[in-house]
């Protein structure tokens, strides 16, 4: 089996090694603080009674269960901690392929990488939607997509790379498809707490058995790291689910849980204010200097990425290399993402110097 | 899809349910001290900038990668770090499996339950070999039990549940086995720190490109719940195994892998040392009082774990429940680890009241 893996780690290893000074705008890890209170849950963990160091629950701490399913509105049975988002979307997409109703994949395009590989990875085969040139995705394309052969429907909301954000009405119809078809919707709502649009809409707002949420404390706590993250299931798909999960990973990090759950508990509105707003004002920023170098340019609603186009510079892998060696910027190829964006190059805003970087970007494309 | 899985964190539930004092022998969770430099670790990975949050390189910190290899004798390159030696079998099996040389995994019997577990999950076939009444693997069994079907076999030394420590010449057949039958050896060495006996022998002193070694820190630094493991691989295989643990979890939890590494440098022999000693006193307290219990036990050559028989009394999930509620101690099911064992019961020698336990056990079945 030939796996496709993701760009990311290959770019972020590329501007490391570059020579020169590169301002890295390659993957979505958050350069701000992480709450106080996880720094001192770490802290409180390291001084645990040994007990404390061995396996959690394996579908995770029952009392950061119960703070998610709390806060989410579903029951902690539904819940299961994982190894990040990561590891919830492939329990999501491998649940709804082993329920044998067919074995596509709807996923749009563009599309996050992750998607397209872990359903290579599970026998499943892909079948994109293309959105607009907002992002935006029509459900009636999705409708269209679907079949009998449609095991699942994946999406993210806030979108990466297109920084869309789907309103209510989008998601309500997207359950409907999945219902329709006996297939699931997979959410991915990772950037929830970076929606700017203020019209963010969960897919557990539509009660249904055919949709599963996913979502980890990676970009909202600023910890992509430390890797908890959790899905929400219908009780009817859960425990096959669970049973994966021990049989992949056994447990999901306990210091790692301890003070996520810390840090959901102490942590106030304000923390997750702030960082939104440190990103609105860098997509003023960068989108700013964009419109001096005369690029074309994505307004994210949602997420930490712009995406730009230069004339005569396609998003290929090549070209971003070419980037972080001559301009000092690296980015993500936009051919990373799908076709439809293979002129495009991705940046995410994950850096104080995204001026100086748009300055760099002007200069070189002058 | 029905997945089997294993029985520990349900039998661990049922002692914790209990109304009176149980003392808890189910799972392999030791009960001992890790070592003040994880803990060190951990404090100081609490104080460092946002950046050292983020994900990990997919494989591995590199500077653990590398602590590893020059630990084991092989290159960085063949170490994936991953979430705990449940995700390392579990790449390991993936990875044999996805050769198409056959989807039969051969297994011992007794077994560790999650590798039938992960077997079923991973599309293969078990084919068990029996080992004999002291957990003694006879490599001429194996050979007979593989065929051009065979994609891997799976092998524990120090071995769970049976105690048993495979020499190297056993080692050496196995590989050989692989070897004539186009097949992967897997050897799960997660207990290598506590081998009583002098005699392990790790299957990397055999070199091939058809073995694969997994392995973790959860025992050997008392810290089951942290999930920092790792397989080595041959250069041939590791490409895709890294492709697939980036594709489920994209890395492994970063503070846990910065706590263990500086645990890797600074704790010396005696910390390991002083634990086998430990386990080595609860395994002839332990004994002791089941020979004055008159019951016939396995006294192992490695790993933590005790198989006692009882008569009249077997090894099944309900008489385990049973002994919860009316004996106070809590153990394993033999049945779990396979039919050759169902008249047995594992206890694990992680609580300082072996001697308590065996008392009960003694006076109960009196």
């Amino acid at each position: 089996m030939e796996y496709e893996t993701p760009l990311f780690f290959h770019v972020m290893e590329y501007a490391n090694r570059a020579e020169g000074d590169v301002i890295d705008m390659v993957s979505g890890n958050p350069d701000w603080e992480p709450p106080e209170a996880l720094r001192e849950g770490l802290r409180e963990y390291a001084d645990l009674e040994p007990d404390r160091f061995q396996y959690a629950p394996s579908e995770g701490l029952l009392e950061l269960r119960e703070e998610i399913a709390a806060r989410r509105g579903v029951d902690a049975d539904q819940v299961v901690v994982t190894n990040g988002a990561g590891e919830a979307n492939y329990l999501a997409m491998a649940r709804a392929l082993e329920r044998d109703r067919g074995d596509e994949i709807v996923l749009t395009d563009p599309v996050y990488p992750y998607y397209p590989g872990k359903t290579t990875m599970l026998d499943g085969t892909q079948r994109f939607v293309a959105t607009d040139d907002k992002g935006r995705l029509d459900p009636a394309d999705v409708r269209e997509a679907a079949s009998e052969e449609t095991a699942a429907i994946v999406v993210a909301t806030p979108n990466n790379p297109t920084g869309a954000v789907y309103p209510e009405s989008t998601m309500a119809a997207l359950v409907d498809v999945a219902e329709e078809y006996d297939a699931i919707l997979i959410s991915d709502e990772v950037y929830d707490h970076y929606d700017l649009s203020g019209e963010f809409a969960s897919a557990l707002g539509v009660d249904s058995s055919h949709r599963i949420v996913t979502n980890a404390f990676s970009k909202s706590m600023a910890i992509t790291g430390v890797r908890v993250g959790y899905a929400i299931f219908p009780p009817e798909l859960v425990e096959n689910a669970k049973s994966r999960h021990m049989l992949v990973n056994v447990a999901t990090t306990r210091p790692g849980q301890y003070a996520v759950l810390r840090a959901l508990r102490e942590t106030g509105p304000d923390y997750y204010e702030a960082n939104r707003e440190l990103l609105r004002e860098r997509v003023d920023t960068f989108t700013d200097a964009l419109d001096t170098a005369g690029a074309e340019y994505t307004t994210p609603r949602g997420s930490f990425y712009v995406m730009a186009r230069f004339d005569g510079y396609p998003g290929t892998l090549e070209n971003v290399e070419r980037l972080i060696d001559e301009a000092g910027v690296a980015g993500m190829p936009g051919e990373a993402f799908g076709d439809s964006r293979s002129d495009w190059l991705r940046f995410a805003l994950v850096t104080p110097r995204v001026e100086e970087a748009a300055r760099r970007l002007a200069a070189y494309f002058e």
